[in-house]
C-alpha cells in the first residue's frame, strides 16, 4: 500500500521574473546564518558564482539589494542580509510555512478518504 | 512598478509516481465536460495518444480506473470520468481551491506591504 501525498511548489515573481523561491530562500537563510556566500553555497552543492548569479538575479527583479558584502580581512569576505533582505526572508518565510499549514489540512479534510483507500497496482 | 505575485504549482503522488496535477485535473475536466477524449485533447493541444497516456499513467500510479471509454457508434467513441474517477476530480478541486485561497490569503496578510513598496530597476 503506497501512501498519496502533496506536493507543492511556492514562488514569487514581478513583471521582471522571480523574486524568491524555497530554493533562493534556503540559499538566503544560508547567508545570514553563516555569514558567508561561499560557506552558503558550498551547502547546496552550487559553486560561489552560480549562488552569486542567483541572487543578483532577484536584486534585479526585486529592485533593491538582499546581501551586502564586505570583501577583504582575515576571513576573506563576510556577506550579511540587508535589512530589506531579511525582512523578505522573514516575510517570505512565515509565508510559505502557512501555506504548507494549508496543503496540509485541505488535503487531509479533501483527499484523506481516498488516500487511504488507495491501493495500486504493483 | 511591477506588482509581486505569487505562483505555485500542487500534485498528488504516490509511490509509484504522479497521481494529479492541476494540468491533469483540467484534462479530466474537459473529459468529464465535452465526453470526448478526443475533443478534451485538441482543446488542451495534445495529440489524442499523448493524452491518454497522461491518463494510462495516473491510473496506473493510483491503481483504479479514471475513464471508461466506449468504442464505435456514430460519434465514433464516448469516454466517460468512472464513479472513482468523478470521485478523485471533486475532491482535487476543493483541495486546489483551499491552496490557492490560502496562498493569496496568506500572500495579502506577510507580503502585501512589500508588494506595494516595490520598485523595481527598469
Amino acid at each position: 500500500m503506497s501512501e498519496l501525498v502533496p506536493r507543492y511548489k511556492l514562488w514569487l515573481e514581478s513583471e521582471a521574473g522571480l523574486v524568491m523561491s524555497d530554493y533562493r530562500l534556503r540559499l538566503l537563510a544560508l547567508i545570514a546564518e553563516t555569514g558567508s556566500l561561499a560557506a552558503a553555497a558550498a551547502a547546496m552543492g552550487l559553486s560561489y558564482r552560480r549562488a552569486w548569479g542567483k541572487i543578483k538575479e532577484l536584486e534585479a527583479n526585486l529592485g533593491f539589494p538582499l546581501v551586502h558584502s564586505e570583501v577583504g580581512g582575515a576571513g576573506g569576505g563576510h556577506t550579511t542580509l540587508t535589512h530589506q533582505g531579511r525582512h523578505l526572508v522573514e516575510a517570505y518565510s512565515r509565508f510559505r510555512s502557512r501555506v504548507e499549514a494549508a496543503v496540509t489540512t485541505a488535503f487531509a479534510e479533501e483527499l484523506g478518504s481516498i488516500a487511504s483507500q488507495h491501493t495500486p497496482h504493483t
